[in-house]
């Protein structure tokens, strides 16, 4: 539907090719050319409008960021946030979680972000989950030996599910947090989607995890 | 405090040897022999009162159990609570939990609850814990191949500190329920601690784990 509103998303996403990687097995081992300078490599896979990924780059301009998602009519809205900023640490990738293998050379980033991602509730739908087996294989491949994933979501169902999954996969739980904004934990910073659902006095669900 | 109520706690305890085992560490290997009949075994760690444990008992008659529990003035109230229901299938131990290796044979267990266990808040008593590294050690010498660690608390920080606790051990996460009463669970047996507790709507928590 967003899409419509947004005709001409996809000729934006061409016209700046300085920050959306437009043919990115090309880059694969060599994303550290995509930034100005050689420091470590951060993704968020789902970074949808990118206000997170936004916020991340500007707070720590000694952190490479990538931002991924899939959707043309929403990662549109992280460009035009990335054209206002011109941040030199931030690149936009428009490509499937699955085949970041393609992307990303073996312990080539250093960690992983994924904020609120879809919990695809339906049993039938488990292997579209960005915490299933499946993905976490890729993970576990692209990040490098000390590599952390952080996930964080409002979904109660989908962090216990999460949970199991990351267990079973035995990655090893680093960090778990059954209510963020009430722990002792500093500088979250907060998407859209996070702010408004706190405001209500949902649970903020985190954990931390290696492999 | 209580044990001034009760100053014939211990003799009443030592009166009941066919409930409370006198000498455990000769039964290692040997639990069988203490039930009518040959059938799991189920132990409690902490067993308190004995809610949890008479009730699991009454309601599980093709389950053995048997609940442990340090304490001479608590333990001796679910010893009131045998003395009453008879239930051949429940036997009580006044040990202590890093003691069990003495007790129990490898894989001689088929299931452990630990079920509200003390906290123990402070950093300095994180190796009294019932989920602390060294715990997990005995659970998994005395739990078989398929054995289960079933643990269930109210206590938010417990359960996080245990998650990581059980992942760092590389134990496996089966199942994870961070809002037990409000979930699709069934057969759930309340100790009058989670009543309470619940009644005030707080959230209970759950894992089940492998080793």
């Amino acid at each position: 539907m967003r899409l419509r509103h947004k005709p001409f998303a996809n000729d934006k996403l061409l016209e700046y090719k300085e920050f959306v990687v437009e043919k990115p097995e090309e880059f694969k081992g060599k994303w550290q050319e995509r930034f100005e300078k050689e420091q470590p490599l951060h993704i968020e896979i789902g970074c949808g409008k990118g206000r997170f990924i936004i916020e991340m780059a500007k707070r720590f301009p000694e952190v490479n960021f990538v931002g991924i998602e899939l959707q043309t009519s929403v990662i549109v809205s992280a460009l035009e946030k990335q054209i206002e900023e011109q941040l030199p640490n931030l690149q936009l990738l428009q490509v499937n979680a699955k085949d970041l293998m393609d992307y990303f050379d073996d312990g080539e980033v250093d960690r992983i972000y994924l904020t609120f991602s879809d919990p695809w509730p339906k049993n039938r739908h488990e292997k579209r989950r960005l915490t299933y087996d499946s993905f976490l294989t890729v993970y576990k491949a692209i990040l490098n030996n000390k590599g952390e994933l952080h996930f964080k979501t409002d979904n109660q169902i989908l962090f216990e599910y999460s949970l199991t999954s990351f267990s079973k996969f035995h990655a090893v739980l680093e960090e778990v947090y059954l209510d963020l904004h009430n722990s002792e934990i500093e500088d979250n910073i907060m998407t859209e989607y996070e702010e408004k659902f706190s405001k209500k006095g949902n649970r903020i669900y985190k954990s931390v995890i290696t492999f």
